[in-house]
């Protein structure tokens, strides 16, 4: 008896194939016409749905660093002190950078759009302040700032290499950037 | 009395126009014909001086991460004690994320590109592996390797900011970083 409008999957179908198509094929090869083939609706429930290509492309990726913070959230909610706190953060990092490369694809795709327009900006602004905040559950704001670059670009970099450094060198950044190091153990 | 095949800039023209190309629109829409256009060579030259479309793209490229790493070289080669390389670090990073709004693209669109191609991912290992031999001449290597995870995660999240921290966060994560309030000052 579902129609259209009130398919309640129907939704979530075309912003992952949003997501599959552009990991696939990149932004630029995005288009209403591929989405729909792909998740299986017709044409034009789209723009029911959504009101340009635009708007569906930041749902989605607002639909992506809701994934990405509910892996950070995962991996920093276990943490009970700020040395287990430590050891999530590096779980994270080689999690998050020896994850699918399909992941990888999407972050920077959307740092590309961020780059070149406000509104992804945006997006990214409010995902920095996700991460953040759950980094300041176990450091202080300036602390869980810089850690959470330094999980950017430790993930960045290790998910580009071929001999990507392991758990030791890791481990060992997240200890200094977050003062391990100073504190009497 | 230069032909094509002896211009001695045409080659240059025809990579700076892709670089520019890129960073307008986007790897996707670069084609041999809008190059040619815009470095105003004909577009039969394109072929003498490139193998094909990804030849240009990666040549391209790696005029960027040459240009990128003179940046690194000029804030570093400065530094005489650890201490002087940190404050160039840190400036360096800022140099970066406060700079031209086509480097970030630019960037982007190469880490785009590496995430879903070998010979992109190969050109990202090289550029790295030059910004750590930089580092390395202040740091040891492992150090350099961190360092350079953070330098790459503090510019991009400075660049996508619109209240980007300040001076004394940068100074703070890069001290941290490089073992410095561990030393006797």
């Amino acid at each position: 008896m579902a129609t259209g409008h009130t398919d309640p999957h129907r939704r979530g179908r075309i912003l992952a194939a949003t997501l599959d198509l552009i990991a696939e094929e990149g932004v630029a090869g995005v288009s209403h016409r591929k989405i729909a083939t792909r998740a299986k609706v017709p044409l034009g429930s789209m723009t029911y749905h959504f009101t340009g290509i635009d708007d569906l492309l930041c749902e989605a990726f607002t639909g992506y660093a809701d994934h990405i913070v509910s892996v950070f959230e995962d991996h920093l909610s276990r943490a009970t002190t700020a040395d287990e706190a430590r050891e999530a953060v590096t779980d994270l990092i080689h999690t998050l950078s020896e994850g699918p490369r399909r992941d990888l694809i999407l972050a920077q795709e959307l740092y590309t759009l961020a780059a070149r327009h406000d509104a992804y900006r945006e997006l990214c602004r409010r995902w920095m302040r996700r991460s953040r905040d759950l980094l300041e559950h176990h450091f202080d704001a300036s602390t869980s700032r810089q850690l959470d670059a330094l999980i950017e670009g430790l993930t960045l970099h290790r998910a580009l290499d071929d001999t990507p450094p392991d758990r030791t060198l890791t481990r060992e950044a997240v200890g200094r950037i977050t003062g391990a190091a100073q504190r009497p153990s």
